[in-house]
């Protein structure tokens, strides 16, 4: 159950939501909910908003198909703003763009942070396509051994350029690696999330 | 320049900013814009925001020192939600947590999106501890060849996991891989966010 009593909604009775995909850390948008949005949020498991141009309820992807499930809903400091951590069903903006915050005001910013999270989805969506097509889905299609092995080879490329010192090497061999545990994982079945959970646990236990 | 022509402030002249770390991730705080305020910030490279309650600008972390870099800002598709990506110097929030969302409104989610880049945050610091305090810190302060040893080591047995199909081991092995790669990369002098540049420039050359 949501505790409305530190939420503080503004003279409208509207509160600002930043919607975050849980599974890339991307966000997707801003919308604004009033109680009984957050209400029927807590309801359907899925984000419902107050349109304020149209003045009503808004069940995103009611019509679009796009929802946004529930992941958790944290608060701010002084109660004045919602993060929803969210899994979308489809591209969260009405363009069809992945995020809402598609245009840049400055210059762009390269290796961002959602990055890892980023390639992961489109990875997991690579893999069923035709393999003659796709070095992922080939990869992955011929079974777990053949990424296994580029793991083990990639990990000691990189641990070799490491000892070695050799800047350049270090950044290629790791991509090399990141990009083949990542193959790997989906060819097991494990998500990228049960291996941050797993850190996540080690670390609260130091 | 910022384009101005495309933001639309609200009948009080004011635009939301989510803030985000580029590093980790991590939705950090909401705040105001107003042009002025946008304006400040351009030319500092620092967050300046508009301060609602007390009706000024307001230079974050003008006096507690933990100014927020600007990295990128990102303008959302009907252009009334700012999306600021930056760099702390320190913890956004005035309570000295990390982020001001560090309360939440329903179920805590593990394995969050955001793990890598935290850890990765925590790691950094670590670095230079006590050795005798710090299994990180010893690794780190031992040279770049024990690390390397560790995901030399690591890459074989998350390999022998996936071929096998031990689906916890995997886990297991997986996560002991990424944490000794992110020391190894410490020790080498190499951020995380090159490794991600390198492959978002060959996933968009693709």
């Amino acid at each position: 159950m949501i505790d409305y009593t530190n939420i503080n909604f503004d003279e409208k009775g509207l509160i600002p939501v930043v919607v975050q995909d849980g599974e890339s850390g991307e966000v997707l948008m801003v919308a604004y909910a009033n109680r009984q949005s957050l209400e029927e949020t807590e309801k359907r498991k899925e984000m419902v908003f107050w349109s304020r141009s149209r003045q009503l309820l808004w069940h995103k992807g009611e019509t679009s198909g796009n929802t946004l499930r529930v992941m958790e809903l944290r608060l701010d400091c002084d109660g004045d703003a919602i993060l929803a951590v969210v899994e979308p069903a489809g591209p969260a903006c009405h363009t069809g763009e992945v995020s809402c915050f598609f245009r840049t005001l400055t210059e762009e910013m390269p290796g961002k942070a959602t990055f890892p999270g980023q390639l992961w989805k489109y990875l997991k969506e690579r893999q069923h396509h035709n393999p003659k097509e796709s070095y992922t889905a080939s990869l992955i299609q011929s079974g777990p051994k053949r990424a296994a092995q580029k793991i083990g080879e990639e990990g000691v490329e990189t641990a070799l350029a490491i000892a070695v010192g050799e800047r350049d090497e270090v950044i290629y061999e790791a991509a090399d690696l990141v990009y083949h545990l990542m193959v790997g994982l989906l060819s097991s079945g494990v998500s990228l999330q049960e291996i941050w959970a797993e850190l996540e646990k080690r670390h609260s236990s130091h």
